[in-house]
């Protein structure tokens, strides 16, 4: 199961760089450097990281299941999916990110929707690992594990907090998802081993 | 040979979201929960867990199969041969779905059939990693394995019904395809093992 | 090397599914039965085999290599670059193939001088596995393997022929391809250990 | 780490072929060696050998890496950050490399930049891999491993200086990079082991 998702979320994080695209201008120097191009490059780097950070969160998870049921595989292909779908809100929030108005906050709400239906399905997977009988690896602590959950609702409800602020500011929204994914680079999960 | 199937099965399923587009709409709120919007969507949904399905099964199957001929890595071809075509009748059913009519039919069906070619070449798989002398793993038992191609045949039968349905309904064909995925996920393939 | 290899084929394989799309008709039943609906599909086929067999090919000579040295490395992704550059002249092929004419008869060549470098760098690849010192696995008969090389030549010049063939018909061409490669499904390369 | 980087370098090369598109002319045949088709090709083959070379060095690095800790995880994302980003100013470099002028110029320093960026990286991790305590393999040299600092230092001047060189010419810097990246097929990284 861990070869196919790597190989899914290496194919998703490559799939950013797709739209990637010149912006407005008279000369190509202008076009590379034009605000819309650079949303574009801000919002590749942000969900870079973002699929990067999940990714990283995967490899952890699973190194703490000895065994995967149906459940569970099921769980993953629904976080899978959410992960796969990540560079078209992408694409959608890099387009009108600049403009301001009702567009760039219904562009940062799909934004962070996508980011609310990752995590979710990602606490889903870690709760059923935890919970569900003889999932887990036998060096884990069946009840530290437990005590993690509430950790990843901490989590979820930033990314909560992020579909508020997409009626906010587009910018904010992305600056906002960028510093939650830095978070959690330099924050390990909770290793209940 | 299983590395390059993951590799092929993890790229067709995240080509899927190539597909994901804004609808009509005045506004990126509408465009973005048009009816042909959530169309593609919902096709896109339905073809991801039909690949992950198509996945985990192929996984399953090899895992009985200890030695690999000729005619088995051709037939495995067929199969990805069919898996990554899946994404061209989705955009075409995520297109036409919502239209009613012929043209409608005709995307349901193309889908529909690529299914059932999908499903034929995964039987033909079965059939002959069964029949082959020698390839089948030592601990598999051959005459259950033998047992088990009645199943595949059944599950050949779903889909093509689904090919008869196409030509009622685009959207009640995209729910039965729906509806067999999941039925495959909490349904484990026998294990003759 | 063959797990970076694994990834690029599947991914190449996979890109060529990018081109599939309805020909002209006014009803969409039309469009996906007509003959240039028709032709991108037998040029998917056609490839999609092209691919898969240089992918078994290659599994196969690594088995025979126990070191991997610069030069190697270098032939390798020469010839990667070959095969990942293969979606582009097919698409151009199923643009032309059934319009006749100097077009088809480009497209078609420009289809088989593509096959014609995968095959000299795949040729060279082989060539220098066997002659350069020190790169074969110890359990591979070393004359033996370099009595092979004559065989890779032939397969060469069945791919130059086709470029001939190509100023003659592109559907001749194709189904050359298709030939070739089904020829190369059934017949293994020659196994020196 | 390593499969999920494969998996990226993999999509990252193999995605460089969807920008090779025939270029004008009356009939199929001078479209594709035209002037603008044959930039194209030259650019797909430059950054697809730097690719390539990349990835070998990132493999080489990875081999003296015994242990892999946060920092050296988000470094290598930044790297691999700059690697998928890569097929963007080739497109645009492909684009822009024939026409001269201003234009060219930006696409050539916007090329050259990207590699900077890259490079950089790279430095940075292995920078970090040397100096931080414990994630060398114990079979490595930590005085030798400190060592071949300097060396990657002017691999970074070197693409620099190709910085400079797209203000003078595109096609210059294209040869350039050309250069540099066969260079980096024979020429090993230092082995400090």
């Amino acid at each position: 199961m861990e070869a196919f998702s790597d190989g899914v979320f290496a194919v998703a994080i490559t799939r950013l760089a797709l739209d990637l695209k010149p912006g407005e201008g008279s000369t190509l120097g202008e076009q590379l450097t034009a605000r819309s191009a650079v949303a574009h490059y801000a919002a590749y780097v942000v969900s870079f990281l973002v699929i990067g950070i999940i990714w990283v969160n995967h490899h952890g998870l699973f190194h703490h299941v000895g065994r995967v049921d149906r459940p569970l595989l099921f769980l993953n292909l629904l976080l899978l999916l959410f992960v796969v779908a990540i560079p078209f809100p992408t694409a959608v929030l890099a387009e009108y990110v600049t403009e301001g108005g009702a567009n760039s906050h219904a562009a940062a709400a799909a934004y962070s929707l996508t980011m609310v239906g990752m995590a979710l399905s990602f606490g889903a997977l870690w709760i059923w690992a935890v919970h569900a009988p003889g999932l887990l690896a036998e060096r884990v602590d069946p009840a530290a594990a437990r005590a993690t959950v509430v950790r990843f609702t901490a989590g979820n409800l930033a990314y909560l907090a992020l579909v508020g602020v997409a009626f906010v500011s587009a910018p904010l929204t992305l600056a906002g998802h960028f510093l939650l994914a830095v978070y959690y680079v330099f924050n390990r999960l909770p290793d209940p081993s």
